[in-house]
């Protein structure tokens, strides 16, 4: 998306596009109840973690890093959050999590998680601190959020233990945890709902017929939201497989509210 | 703020505003959090409710619904949901809560709570299916969202019982408990945090001096949402309560991410 | 029931006694439902409490620290426990608290809430450490948890700001918040939900029945545990308030547990 | 543990021997904890399954079930609880579950889990209502709670599918996903976190240890409890994993409670 918006400002974006990740259904339910889920899959699979009791520093709280959270807190685990929007953290606060700098738990913890789209989240210097058998996997941007080629270094020893397992061991013999490499951890070592992958393909399918069918003019070569009216679209199809029963509008109440019986039933802001 | 957009679309409104109401800092924290805790307080009040085992129909799954909704699920409370907006729909279904019509759950329900902003949710085919004993309010909006002028029928006994609790009694002896005559049950029974007030205030305040401040032009007379940034200097304002530590992105994170270290940190649509 | 067992060990007891306190019914109801919605009633009528955020050290994890702990969790309050018994201590873990000794964390937090039986657990020496605005109070045994005699010397000053909150004052100015003067804050200042009461005085008066009915010699001049039988029957009493359904043992499922169709369905140390 | 009590009915035990499965540390944590874990990880792992908005049954409601439940709770499912004794009945009420009778929901469940310790808890005729794709799997006794060998009849279609998972196919094209054909679930299909398998493992050495040194004549050849201070042990020798601080008595209130400080801490009946 980043860069879709980099070559439309530049204005060398030759269509219209529609940037599906940022749509309710995608953020919302892919990144905030698929990482609920495989974040306790991945670690389980990978590391055999028992959760209850174990604290936790997950780095940001965004979509990703509520929905990790609250699965590691629902399984009993103490979870510190970190960030750097006062509004995320003020979020992670009301939910129950200390907010705290990294730096400051580092010590104490047994998991340290990533998920904020950032780099170097995780340097050499907090893996120095942290204490032996301490697991770091990254949930967020592949690659870049903790930095691993700083472990690369003579005086490390790295010990492949199983698929996506490392051990990195240190001169003293104490041992941190690497999970695939740094890599995405839920890509690289669980499976994704289909239901979820149900929704984000859907999503993408109607961006595409939305931008096929629609009428000269309406969309010019810019990056768009996906419209609210389809992004519910999105979420009534999926509401069967849960026996789920929706209400209905009276006339009287789509008056009232001055909506129409068939939505969009919010702004486009509305998340 | 309906009201302001009226004016706006007829072109009546002499001055710039600013829907504090729908930033971020108020719609997630005062409507979300406040209820999740007010809607305790208020029932423990009035009629002195055991939430464990309590069978309740929520009604609207917006910011108070979820809030109502998460309270009495923790305290033990089996929640039903219903809702008219797809996406929120979905939301109530993956976060526990079975989806239903108000219609085929009233029978058995120990308590119905209204959450919609609409509407004579609340009627009186619905009331005459309740069974002896539930309990009916409204945590919405004031007045029309439980069609109260329905019970006044000459069949019906009002019987109050005390300060916001009347009971109707049905002519086979049958009884509804009415919280607040259908008022905002919150407001009328229960009291605000002070810290939420303060995140309202504080943003209900900056938005009034960027307005005054601005340089010509900025606002023309319409109807703005506040401004990301101030959004955030109010969550700001109100971590150290909590002894949270906020994180600083490193002029590397800033570039690599493309912002500013003193934020906004999020696009103006993300919540 | 100390009383009870003295006089007994003593020889002194001139009748059969049952020991309802320590029913399951009585234990695993009363103590610890009541308490979880009992505590957050209590702190809001007497202090008006937000809880999202709050830090708050919960002395004591038997049935009542069980419960203020739950619900104060999932209202989105931080909770350090403490305990002397590892057992206990252990499960507060899995539950996903810290375990701390009250002198390590009284520094930090907001609240401190007494759940032990035992005496003098708060001390000056830790009210001396609490910041400004901690709040201190009494869920388990009256008067003896929290030292609050040491709390009546002259430099202190005593404020009395409603029924059951009082402001003591430090010579800096500072001020804790004391709750019913260290007297059981659920008793004092929130209702008992009749639910909860009626199966206490269900369980007492099947008691006092059986003593009354048992066959000469079934019980001698000592203390009992309710027959299980009878505590299963308390609750059998209590399930159709829920619109729950029991299951039946099939003939072959009975046999084949070794168990009567009519119960008791467990082992008397079964808890 | 059966058999041992047989044995001892019989007179032909002739060893001591302790009941370690009854120990509070195993009860409480090994089938607690550890079943709270593993069966996530036992249903991603065959069926990867998502839990959010799927309705389950759970066949009993005793540390097993208690674990499952709340698991599957907490990951966003809802969860419909089944059980013959009243008290764990009303225990799974006040815990926010709906009490139900298997053949009332079964229609309409997408999975079914049982943790019983009895036999032919789902039985054909359940089996026969069950919706395409519902899930039947066991969390209990081996073998005996499913009837799976009623599904062993010519008009049903069995497919193996892979390890631990058949699918059995209705002659009208239903399927049901039977995992590890009604073997326990979590042993075919999950690991035993090494911490849990530690207290059990610490349970049984500390009981054998206690039967070798025990003077002449504290133990006949019967079935025992482990004694209350051993329980306690091996929990203290697990808290220094979770960085966990137990509270000292101190000499006046060891004297106050009648306390050694050095624990028993609980009388033998309490869990």
């Amino acid at each position: 998306v980043g860069g879709l918006h980099h070559l439309s400002k530049a204005g060398r974006l030759c269509v219209p596009a529609i940037n599906v990740n940022d749509s309710v259904t995608k953020q919302k339910f892919d990144n905030l109840y698929c990482c609920r889920e495989s974040i306790l899959d991945s670690l389980k699979k990978t590391a055999d973690i028992m959760f209850g009791g174990k604290q936790v520093a997950v780095c940001g709280y965004g979509e990703v890093g509520k929905g990790c959270s609250a699965a590691l807190k629902a399984m009993g685990s103490v979870v510190y959050v970190t960030e750097i929007d006062p509004i995320c953290a003020l979020q992670a606060c009301m939910d129950g999590f200390r907010l705290a700098k990294l730096g400051d738990v580092v010590r104490q913890v047994d998991m340290v998680i990533t998920c904020t789209g950032n780099k170097n989240v995780v340097v050499r210097e907090h893996m120095d601190l942290m204490k032996n058998g301490c697991v770091v996997c990254n949930m967020g941007r592949s690659n870049t959020e903790i930095d691993v080629n700083s472990l690369r270094t003579p005086e490390l020893v790295w010990q492949h233990v199983r698929a996506q397992v490392d051990h990195i061991i240190w001169p003293d013999g104490k041992r941190i945890v690497l999970l695939a490499e740094g890599r995405v951890l839920n890509l690289s070592s669980s499976t994704v709902p289909i239901y979820v992958l149900s929704i984000t393909a859907t999503t993408q399918a109607l961006a595409l017929i939305e931008l096929f069918n629609a009428p000269e003019g309406r969309y010019k070569q810019d990056v768009y939201l996906l419209p609210k009216k389809l992004d519910e679209y999105v979420a009534s199809l999926h509401l069967q497989t849960f026996d789920a029963h929706l209400t209905e509008l009276t006339d009287e109440q789509a008056k009232y509210m001055g909506l129409s019986k068939y939505g969009p039933f919010k702004p486009s802001y509305y998340r």
